[in-house]
């Protein structure tokens, strides 16, 4: 508390990041790729001019922008990038969400989605999951300012089939219908073939999960133009460069390696898949997923006593300490020998196992 | 105007930002630095893990605050670290301008604080510059949620004795006061000494000008705990990583080259000096500027036509169409040789001129 801080930010509650080690251990607490990024990112860097770096990059990202609008199939007018989707997602509850009535959200889901309706006094309605840890896209009729929700969710990994959540946009025509996808590549359907019929549409998605590029900070939004260009408005207002002139390259270089990304994304599926089943035979219970975590509940000892445990042996999960989650663990997916430290570690740590294969 | 925007939306005037040519041309418009940043980045760059961009970055930048810290002397508590200048700046009137008195600012200074202004529904009350076009921080003795000054100004290259800021903070000791230092190296005296002892100082300063890094996005502030303190707040609350990994690494390399930043900051005043010179000589009325710029007005030709006519010659100078400066050109210090190509096309645009050697 300071007398010269805004009477607002006083009763501001920041998001909390997870934990960034700096000594080295299996890091499997913020969803990162474990594969490096295309390989021509070092070739890129190689050949990189540094004397362009005393230049102002485009203020508009064009050239990002043209080569997502390749990719993805979707106008280039239809496009905004932001530094990391955690900007872009501020910047466009900044732009659609501050109604009068209030925006809906699942009652468990990015816990940043709070944090910003907070900064900017965004009345939140959280909407109760379903039984099973779904997000029940019926309960969302309702009187709204406007929908946040993310497929797959996080941090239960499940996943709407695209036609739900077009059935969602119909409903809710004349509101806008934020679709966070950070993790639809790793099996959820994307709404990218929605955009053309939708205008109340916003997909937002990053580089930092598929595209292991968490550490460069490339976020971006899909959507109508004007919703867009209600993006842009915002962005002009708040910092005109969000893009540095490196980053831009690389995630160029990034989005043309459609054969790195291919392979690193089946990679962490497959693993994701023998995981889950070893998790399962040492007694958790598991939620299905489609992203590359998953939400795991050990039965047979507490998840805070498993949590300790693993980090002791320079093993790092995510334990959210919230009376919902307090049972759970959400582990991200690392490569296959990074996970089968972790089932090891587990039969060490759990009562009665070891006699696993 | 969209039936999906906040309404707030609709009312924001976003801020223009020099034009980004894409074509090669002697660029003397958006105040970049004319060399390249210190030569130890193209050996960071053959040496970057790219393996490490797939993990996010340290979200306080703790190597980044260090630096700073040790070269500019103070704790590094008291260092914030942002994407650009732009969002260290648009985080502090968030954080610190959101009050019920009105923000005191020059009449005529960077133009993106009116749109931050905007963007928050700040009151601004705007203080008339002298007879001189010097700020008169006398005139800034009234009531106030604040005062944010840039030193030098913007577009007028005018700085303040450090003694007459540390007299303005201590006349409003209970209010911040925002000392924007973007161009502070080319000759001003920085208000650094001044923060131990006057905890209402933030000094916000970029890697954009003087460090040759505009394409890099990195800026900072450095204040009193408590200030610091608010901004991160704040960012915290909108993107918990906004300097990248990359990013990063270069900044603290441009940090460790002391006799590059001298040299080039040297030769720009030296090249500013025989600049002025030249363009007194053309008839142009010329403010004393301690910036990497200078405003200028022809005064044998209107400004505009002269501004058309070196655009012409692919010699690009700011020029902006309001009543206060209509009659000026803003020209950013380039190379010598740059300047000089600039002063021999305007030998052929203005009447009479040709003559000189």
């Amino acid at each position: 508390m300071s007398r010269f801080w805004s009477p607002a930010l006083h009763d501001l509650t920041p998001y909390t990041p997870g934990e960034q080690p700096r000594q080295r251990l299996v890091k499997l607490n913020t969803n990162e790729n474990p594969y490096a990024p295309a390989p021509g990112v070092r070739d890129l860097l190689d050949h990189f001019d540094t004397q362009q770096l005393r230049l102002y990059p485009d203020p508009e990202s064009t050239a990002l922008r043209q080569t997502l609008a390749e990719v993805y199939q979707v106008p280039v007018e239809c496009i905004f990038v932001g530094n990391g989707s955690d900007e872009v997602l501020a910047l466009a509850f900044a732009a659609f969400f501050r109604q009068p009535e209030p925006l809906l959200m699942p009652s468990l889901s990015y816990s940043f989605y709070p944090v910003y309706c907070n900064l900017y006094g965004i009345n939140a309605e959280r909407i109760p999951l379903a039984e099973d840890w779904s997000v029940d896209l019926d309960a969302f009729d309702r009187p709204n300012g406007g929908i946040a929700i993310a497929n797959p969710n996080a941090p239960t990994g499940h996943a709407h089939k695209r036609d739900a959540i077009a059935n969602l946009l119909a409903r809710q025509k004349d509101k806008v219908v934020l679709v966070d996808e950070a993790y639809v590549d790793f099996g959820a359907e994307s709404c990218l073939p929605l955009i053309p019929e939708h205008d109340n549409l916003l997909i937002v998605s990053t580089f930092s999960k598929s595209r292991s590029l968490a550490g460069l900070r490339i976020g971006f939004a899909i959507g109508s133009r004007e919703l867009i260009e209600g993006l842009e408005r915002i962005k002009n207002a708040f910092n005109s460069y969000p893009i540095d002139r490196l980053a831009e390259q690389v995630a160029i270089v990034s989005l043309k390696d459609q054969e790195h990304f291919e392979k690193t994304r089946q990679a962490i599926i497959d693993t994701r898949t023998w995981s889950v089943e070893a998790l399962r035979q040492r007694h958790f219970d598991v939620l299905p997923s489609n992203a590359n975590f998953v939400l795991a509940r050990p039965t047979t000892r507490p998840a805070v006593e498993v949590f300790n445990a693993l980090r002791e042996q320079g093993i790092v999960v995510r334990y959210f300490n919230t009376p919902e989650l307090s049972d759970w663990l959400r582990i991200s997916i690392g490569t296959d020998d990074e996970m089968q430290q972790l089932i090891n570690a587990l039969d060490g740590i759990l009562p009665g196992e070891g006699q696993h294969p």
